[in-house]
């Protein structure tokens, strides 16, 4: 048998045939056809998020860290100063690079079983006026914790400091309209909640901050200015673009507006992750975050307090069924965690669910 | 009619369907299945290299540039010196990257239709003992010139200076063999003439010097001992991998190693290169390079000196029968240029040059 698993993991994800089968075509990358997908891809994504007026879109080859080491490095001048508010993995993650390339980094933790605090960071603006940018992580895929996007934009917005979001595991499916929400950069992939395969960032960048970024990135790979300016004079990516993940990721978004776009997306997650948690809860598995807390994202749980537990033969057991589970990232507690995110529904959350019961069933591990 | 075009160009280049068939399945990048087919593909890089005791292998998420960047970034501590052996574009790109991210930098220009001169360095490090890495690019895809490596090599051995050798369109196709050839970090990616797809790159790294390595980058995500160190520990990439492109390249370097590995494929590609200059020749294209510096991967023609001729036309008219043609980077001829490599043979070539030929005939170009 060899049926492909289903993925409950935050990117590479399920996506769908028709999204793999748009790779089967060779593009050459200087050429006009491939130049008018790029051009498609960017104008989608602007429109994702109502920013056709406010933001260009930059594409950037690699992973999402690229594109957010990307944007840190081509938004905060080298004199800048980053305040970083961290609750969890990613935000750590945010932190360390920018301290890296040199960029004077503030760091503002919280637990991580709680949001972020916009009160918090207007004292901290209020406290030091040296900063210049603030660095957020919309939902904390460490966890699955959904941060106060809208407040934070509105402390910045207040005192005059530029937003850099990562909107990697929530763009595409939680509401995010530049017409409402003041962000001098957002970055996300094409490996999550627009359903294509890893391979590829992006970044939209206020219009009004563009200019002043010039000059800021020591990384000629990783100047979001640069590959703008370029390609706005070519139509082309300044370097070899991943041709078959655009293409890939042109066909999903096709998808996305077929199924409703942005709204549709959020509905389906968040039946996915309904029907997750009141599943679990069936096997007597609760959630790690107050459910106030929780973005229909990923879902972090406690794992079962049973001496037969192990992470690692659960995992076997579950995969051996056709389904992937991802790993907890905490350090304190021992938990895993189930993404709500791909091209699956309620039929595949149903089928994981009692997968995991059966998987548990045969490690001896019950409830009751 | 949609038949696909044959990609005349040095990456993304055409693929086998096979290669590209490996793409519509979705990976967990956690799980173990993904950890074997990144081993798999790091073992054959290294053994395609014969560096299996002499190197490790790291690869990379992203174009080319950004693995020739991030050997830079973690090769050349923060106050080495790197000389960069300048002929052709490529040179130039590397030259920028490294000065842009703050390492001195010493650039030795020569003509862009000459190979670089092995003496010429031998002086250069004689005269400025502060230089401790020399960057030089193996084929120069700007023009087509094959650079002496081995000439190169024994220079930079004979003086301990450390050498990063661009071969991102060498590898795979020209003999490079590190039993017999000293080099710190050779880089090279994806879609060139391992026929893979486009996404990801790879550097071979010293052993000896990798430890050393600890710390130089300033770039998180360029970070290629760290990218080791985690890779050895876990089995895993540090952030998303590309997994489609990997799976590709894996299923690449499957039909590599069927068609008899390097040896094979240069023969291929120079029987391409030979097929191709022979047929231009008789429509009176003639090349840019003197023969002896041609590598068999891509030639650079002098436009057809006639009124009539304009490359968009030109390339568009091509185009229409079926190839994808690749414009010149000189700035002070008329060139275009012509790629041997990719899945295609002497058929692909002759057709191409036949199309050449009704292309020109259409433009009203002819040489009798």
């Amino acid at each position: 048998m060899d049926r492909d698993a289903v993925l409950l993991t935050p990117g590479p994800l399920t996506t769908t045939l028709r999204t793999k089968l748009a790779m089967l075509r060779d593009w050459g990358s200087w050429d006009a056809d491939f130049n008018e997908l790029t051009a498609e891809v960017r104008r989608q994504l602007l429109a994702i998020a109502h920013a056709q007026d406010s933001h260009v879109v930059v594409p950037l080859q690699g992973s999402g860290t690229f594109s957010v080491e990307a944007a840190v490095a081509t938004l905060v001048p080298r004199d800048g100063h980053l305040l970083v508010l961290d609750n969890g993995a990613y935000c750590k993650r945010l932190g360390r690079l920018a301290t890296l390339m040199g960029r004077r980094t503030t760091i503002v933790a919280r637990p991580e079983d709680e949001p972020v605090s916009a009160d918090e960071l207007d004292a901290r603006l209020r406290g030091d006026t040296s900063i210049t940018h603030v660095g957020l992580i919309h939902c904390e895929t460490g966890t699955g914790v959904l941060n106060p996007l809208r407040a934070v934009s509105e402390v910045c917005a207040r005192h005059g400091k530029g937003l850099i979001v990562d909107a990697m595991s929530s763009f595409g499916a939680l509401p995010i309209d530049a017409r409402e929400l003041r962000f001098d950069a957002l970055v996300a992939a094409s490996g999550k909640c627009l359903e294509g395969v890893p391979g590829m960032g992006f970044v939209l960048i206020r219009k009004e901050v563009l200019d002043a970024c010039a000059g800021n990135s020591q990384s000629l790979a990783m100047d979001l200015h640069d590959q703008h300016a370029y390609m706005e004079r070519t139509g082309q990516w300044r370097f070899t673009p991943p041709t078959h993940v655009v293409a890939a990721l042109a066909e999903a978004i096709r998808q996305f507006n077929e199924e409703g776009g942005q709204p549709a997306r959020l509905a389906r997650y968040a039946d996915n992750c309904r029907v997750l948690i009141d599943g679990m809860a069936q096997l007597g598995l609760q959630p790690f975050l107050n459910p106030a807390w929780q973005a229909p994202i990923i879902v972090t749980f406690h794992a079962p307090a049973h001496p037969s537990y192990d992470f690692q033969t659960f995992y076997l057991a579950v995969k051996r069924r056709g389904f992937i589970l991802y790993p907890g990232k905490l350090t304190q507690l021992d938990t895993f965690r189930v993404g709500c995110i791909g091209a699956i529904g309620r039929n595949e959350i149903t089928q994981a669910v009692n997968a995991v019961a059966d998987a548990l069933r045969e490690m001896g591990i019950t409830n009751r």
